[in-house]
């Protein structure tokens, strides 16, 4: 895989999604074969139950900005005849990711990190807490904190605000880093933004508040962390990446607190940087990830 | 670890719970000393939310069998005086392990494997089984399979029938190998023995029939196994081991049972090694393993 | 994955290996959609060293028997155009797989029996041992038992009747499972079969003889198996595949060889099935898995 | 396990090591018991080879301080007794450790991020490096950076003034975090503190530079990271812990310093922890961990 830092501007992906015919990968290739584009990773999938096909192209293409428009154009045909839904992402398009969090900051801690060292191509125009304790964490990163609080009688305002800021930034992408809040369904939808969450359990196991007291209640000797994108169900959106750590009898909730949070970090960015990177096809309520 | 193949005459486990108070340790090893044991292993652990203390001794004592009654006697004072809950288990006493199996027959395979190396210390009485299928597994290790068919109106003769088997075999321990019938509470109550159940998921998730179909469902991308005591309560007995392994889009239902094999079989060896050894402690619908 | 065992007659896959150029993938998935071939699987890579380009399409065709030869030749200007090594390996032509065993029979018994659950896609016509010890692990599976002695002295003889017997076999494959003897380059060199061994280290820690006492004495808190296509320099060949599993201070090189043991059959069992299933593409002294 | 954040002035770990004979445990047990020490954790092995033994107790005993002085008075007779190495280390006693740093900062990072989180029970007085880069980095935590550039002839300078400064700042703990100079055996001797390294290979394999291009070259399918002391010996000292990663044909050698960076900051983070809590007994050149 390529270094996200490295982006460069005559690289773009090509995400597909249709109904698999015979003929689909011959058409694409030779249309970008035509353009002269040159595919650098390729992965493709068909799901067996309802063979539905989906693909991500990455290829460069010299004096791409130039020549979309017309690439674009001359897709549509081929796009049209397959029924595709379809996408060309340049890799210089940059997403802009809008990260909510509450006091619990590792997760946010972690992908400012990330995103600093060149591993998520993101821009990250702000953070928003319901909390003002994550102002110092996000100062050395030059990233404006908005503090939101959020009351059970404030809510609606509160996430009017939250939306507001979401399009004044132009933001493509909303994680939420350890948001204790409960997002609503209006405001899921209103946002049209896909949102990606992380989960201190894994789900499906030990859905909705205090997972790891629950997880210790039941005795387990795994506790894990869920990636995944906010639907209006709770913690029941399509699963991005999941992960899990070994505990045993001598850790008390604390402790799973404490390995809980290595998880949830790794398990985050790892979803995180798949999404920036176009690496997940939503697929009802799954996903294919190319990564 | 000892291999457990290399049974000591001279060697034995002591297990003990009680209240935690300060002077167990000291009072327990003490009377070891006294007696010319040598501890050769041992692990102990305070559970701090009730406060209660568990312990596992190893230890060596030359000409053991001959003195274990007056080891027992000088140890009743001492038990009393912490209110223990204790067993003196010598490790020449092995545990008694029938197997029940349905059609799949890989967790038997693997059991019967291991123990074939030396790698279980049990003797195996008999197998148990609702179809004559496994009859050929089981040759070649010269144990008899006893075949007794359920179905809905004769389950509760076939219980009664497994239960007389059961006592026969003076079996100490029934492991169910993937045997697809439900054990009933009252087979659970009368049958008095430990019975360690494996389960195809990452318990709590997927409960009940059909796990891998329901996590293919879901989309997760770990699927797991667990294995359990069983419990009058389906699929919610005290965990003693669980595992993982990765899968993705690419994975059918088909996929996920064979990948699920694999990791059946490790997580029920892994547990009934350790119930043999005594190294599992039940503490209320939890374990306290000392591995 | 489709299930190795549900060999399709219809299926085929088709290898291919060159230097990366614009058109490749066009020019393949045209030809293929030109004679009616559906592909179900395709995997690609290209290293960016030296741009080397390697290609794994599984495709299935309606009477593929009869048009196989067709297909081929239509394929040639295709491969001579760009340079290409290629095969084309219809799944219904199932590998011919000989294993060898010295005294340690699990990777036989792990292979054998996942064979016999329709896991490996092969036909298993001989065993070779240099002990007679593995008979009774191959009678229950029908699979003949031919023991070839090996001393210093009679070592060239013995290879060479072993080479005979891979002869009159039609064997494709020979997979060293814990065979104890050092295939010479001799043997390596006329048998012109890939060799597929496990080695019981993770390499290239631990190269040679008695690796799990080697782990010990260096205190690692992994121990590690490593399946690799023999070559002429021990232990040195194309990695294929490796895992580890966590040790401690408790652990004895006993428990090392014991916990060792689960690891290799696993890492053993999935490079092979890998192999058969024509997923594994050498690339010098590496291997490109299309797993 | 206890969290470190919560420093228990009364409590204190004994780490014991000696040829083990019978009565050890009742000796120490009945002793801690009689100065009305409540024991919290206790954790013992024997080696067999050598029938070392090692313990370490953990235990609370109210008024510490002002007893600790008698508690170890009356302690010497049995250490000498069963002729002990032993140690009585006060919870509240916490250690004082530096961290060496060069140009790659993710381990300083993540040590210096879970020790604010109360993760790591030490001090932290200062952070040394042979390059001015980490000052930004070690900023928001408030510790000195002490920059002290090292050249082929400034070396011997370089160390003379580094341990200095280790004096001055009665350093307890020196850890490498990714510090790319080899420390000279003239340091290591002088030096007289442990010294915990992070190698960035699974050791014994790829010792000394570019591990991961190393690893690239043989096709490894793992890559992992080393902690261990520090000895004259470059990369051969007792390993604390290790831990691996999956790769693939796709990760170029870019991609496993990427995907190596999290598994260095996993893995030194556990090894620091661990020292920083007792909980590693050094063994020969092994360790018995007591995690």
């Amino acid at each position: 895989m390529d270094s996200p830092s490295q982006t460069n501007v005559d690289r773009a992906r090509l995400l597909i999604t249709c109904v698999d015919r015979p003929g689909v990968v011959a058409a694409v290739s030779q249309l970008l074969y035509e353009h002269g584009a040159n595919v650098v990773d390729s992965d493709q999938h068909t799901e067996p139950d309802d063979l539905r096909f989906f693909m991500r192209l990455e290829f460069d293409l010299p004096g791409l900005q130039e020549r979309l428009a017309a690439l674009e154009e001359a897709f549509l045909p081929v796009a049209q005849r397959f029924g595709m839904e379809w996408r060309l992402a340049p890799a210089a398009r940059v997403k802009r990711m809008a990260v909510f969090v509450s006091k619990q900051d590792h997760c946010l801690q972690e992908l400012l990190w990330l995103w600093k060292k060149g591993e998520l191509a993101a821009h990250i125009p702000l953070v928003v807490s319901n909390h003002p304790d994550a102002r110092e964490v996000v100062a050395p990163f030059g990233v404006p904190l908005h503090h939101i609080p959020v009351t059970a009688s404030t809510k609606p305002q509160a996430e009017a605000a939250a939306l507001e800021l979401m399009k004044d930034h132009q933001v493509d992408l909303i994680v939420l880093a350890r948001y204790m809040q409960i997002v609503s369904a209006d405001f899921i939808e209103r946002c049209g933004r896909p949102i990606i969450n992380i989960h201190h359990s894994f789900l499906p196991a030990f859905v909705g508040a205090n997972p790891y007291a629950a997880a210790h209640a039941r005795g387990v000797k795994l506790i894990g962390a869920t990636a995944h994108y906010v639907t209006a169900e709770l913690d029941a959106g399509p699963i991005i990446e999941q992960d899990v750590h070994r505990v045993g009898h001598r850790d008390a909730v604390a402790d799973l607190v404490r390995i809980g949070r290595r998880v949830e970090r790794t398990v985050l960015a790892r979803a995180v940087a798949w999404h920036l990177e176009d690496r997940v096809l939503p697929h009802g309520n799954k996903t294919v990830v190319f990564a």
